[in-house]
């Protein structure tokens, strides 16, 4: 599989091996050298200046948080609770906080207990113990197709192999999924979970039906493949109250993560995972082992929070807040992008773009940043070197005007680009190998 | 090495293989089945009791830290700064506090850039990271005879053999550990780094003599081992300032590990590592993909507190304070444990008890907790069965009082204990095979 994974070699022959820049090349572990940073990241330095318009990253606009609210409840957490908000905690979290998460999943239909949730350093954090509990070097996951990026740069850090089953607009196809699981078990593959995004995808924008939710839940178990359900914006839907989440159809087959990063704010790095109990235990123990527990400023802040501040109220702001920019969003796709296509997301943070035939996302990104405007490739949400023909688009940051003139800039390189391949044809355009983009910027 | 290495059973093989408390038992990772719950985990439930004193913890006394002063800092941060404090970060950490933590790393001697530090969610999760990317499943590590009790636990779960290296009241042997190293590669070992805790030693209470650092560093890099060196007690010496630190010698050589729990308070879960530039953009990749970014709010609160408070005084009312204890837990062992050796600690948390011949610390604390008193058995230390000789005591968290308490019931039950070994032998109390105890309670 990777180099030196049967490395006999001694440690000074290692040390011949190492280059001028990194003397310590020889020595990193197999997993290591599948780590590799993003092609796109110096154009993310760039894509950060004020001039540009950036509809790339995740990040969440927290503008309207209520900083007066927060400053005094945190003072006064420090004052009376001192001794506790400052020391370390239990690393399953605190039941507190844990109590808390119990209420908030009840708006995902879930009926759990406290004893059954860990507290993670961002929900990232609990998809990086999963694949840690279960992945052995070559075993397989099922990912959406597309799917989100930092999940794939874990599967790839574990060494894992994705395997992508398709998605419409009303998510993940129940059919396809079969069909995968079934070529992927003919072929060997130690399909270990299947990971997804069910509401609001992260970068198809598109959420799973509620007819389709059970059937998922009913195929993966019949073929003993946990579920990995991640729900950072299920809160955040424009229109209508969350559909209930699969867990909520079988507790028993699905590890479901949360995260308050984008329903309150994520400086504190407070996610979760809610397990069937035994998995939860396992969870605690390789967490315990990877950073001994999370943060107790966060947990207490936040769990403060829920208890006396009317955060639902702030979820409905939010959804204003995004819906605002989602519309203006489409609007101006509709207006500036004629020749392409792109999905209609009822929630969350992005829109899911197919380009005109012959268009490659990934070659013409620094034109676009060359015309003050960001996006991420397709490429960058796939294993196997698909997407060239999307990009994704987010509205979470900028505000509406800056989307309108976002999308106008994009636009204009976009027809740019159309007149080059009817002159030049798209061929050589093709000639770089897969790549897995993993912007810095990016979050989830 | 592990039981389904090669596992090639189909998913639906694998569910039968599931057990009844279970479902999922067959589908963890190899490193998984590693990670133990502690057989001890119980005990320190009782261990936790008001009415035991226990010399078992790590946690740090942070009762004399400035509440109030901390309470307006924060408020402040989250008026004056929200959209920031509230907000991500990036994966390498704050440039704020970077800066920050190289004045920090100037008491040990140390001269860096602030590029080459990355914050991490304690100096845990460095440690994690670390054994993250080098090593691959059966690599060796060298870690001190005994060594922290939380290191060996990430160690395990990563597959790493490790191999203890001797000690004496000066730290680590260079002759030894010179031996060690020609020993293992003798064997066809993959040494990969070097793990030690120079300073005030968790859990031994020694300190590296500077007369071994240089000899240390040297004798590793000749055998192409790079060092990681752990240092969260360096600043909290009773006696005298910080020794120069490994990394002094010679910065390509040495990965160093820091962390605010106990200079200033674990509650916002901030440590870091300086690396060698290489190293240190290897440690940014891993860290992204396990938590994205490290958390803002004990980012920027602490850069805060290090501008704006008297933060070395502070730390010279901890070594007062802490002192003071290690006083407290000397005079008690010499008038409660005659029969009994232990370390003479300069600073930090702990001493190092060898128990009279024949007695079991392993076997032995069942019966001392019914008596009230915990503590830590010297078996936790080492990743192959030794240290049923030794238990480790901490100073750090209950009053002198408790502590003077604490070692004459210690006293007590060891003096039973010797009874008992004098009537029927020691024999029968071996049996259990070698365990590494992985108490919740133990924090670094």
């Amino acid at each position: 599989m990777a180099a030196h994974s049967d490395d006999t070699r001694s440690n000074s022959a290692r040390a011949s091996a190492g280059n001028r820049l990194d003397p310590w090349y020889s020595s990193y572990a197999d997993r290591s050298l599948g780590m590799r940073a993003s092609e796109v990241r110096s154009l993310f330095a760039v894509a950060n200046r004020p001039e540009v318009v950036s509809l790339a990253g995740g990040m969440p606009n927290i503008a309207g948080l209520p900083l007066d609210f927060l400053a005094e409840m945190s003072a006064k957490l420090i004052r009376d609770r001192g001794a506790k908000f400052l020391q370390y905690g239990g690393g399953q979290g605190e039941e507190e906080i844990r109590t808390q998460i119990v209420e908030v999943m009840r708006y995902d239909g879930i009926h759990a207990h406290p004893d059954d949730v860990i507290v993670t350093t961002g929900s990232q954090q609990a998809l990086d113990l999963m694949t840690q509990i279960f992945i052995n070097p070559g075993d397989a996951i099922i990912a959406e197709a597309p799917s989100y990026v930092g999940a794939l740069g874990v599967f790839r850090a574990y060494q894992a192999e994705v395997i992508h089953s398709p998605m419409d607009d009303k998510g993940l196809i129940p059919e396809a999924l079969e069909e995968t699981l079934k070529r992927a078990e003919a072929l060997g593959k130690n399909v270990k979970f299947l990971y997804t995004v069910p509401n609001f995808h992260n970068p198809a924008g598109v959420t799973m039906s509620l007819e389709r939710r059970p059937q998922i839940v009913e195929i993966c178990k019949r073929h003993n493949v946990i579920i990995l359900e991640d729900n950072p914006y299920g809160l955040l839907g424009f229109d209508s109250e969350p559909l209930p989440a699969l867990q909520s159809f079988d507790p028993d087959a699905v590890v479901y993560l949360g995260s308050f990063s984008k329903i309150f704010a994520p400086g504190y790095r407070v996610g979760w995972a809610l397990a069937p109990h035994a998995v939860t235990q396992r969870l605690i123990l390789a967490a315990e082992s990877a950073i001994l527990s999370p943060n107790m400023v966060g947990q207490l802040s936040i769990a403060e929070y829920l208890k006396t501040y009317d955060w639902f109220q702030q979820v409905k702001e939010y959804r204003g807040m995004y819906r605002e920019r989602r519309d203006a969003m489409l609007e101006s796709l509709t207006e500036y992008l004629p020749s392409s296509t792109w999905t209609v997301p009822d929630g969350g943070f992005y829109t899911w773009v197919t380009l005109p035939e012959g268009l490659d996302a990934h070659a013409m990104l620094p034109r676009a940043v060359t015309h003050r405007v960001a996006y991420v490739s397709g490429t960058a949400f796939y294993a196997d070197g698909q997407g060239r023909d999307h990009m994704r688009l987010s509205f979470c940051y900028p505000t509406p005007e800056n989307i309108r003139e976002g999308v106008r800039r994009l636009g204009t390189v976009i027809e740019a680009e159309k007149e080059l391949v009817t002159m030049f044809g798209a061929q050589e355009r093709h000639e770089h190998g897969p790549v897995i983009e993993n912007p810095s910027t990016e979050t989830h």
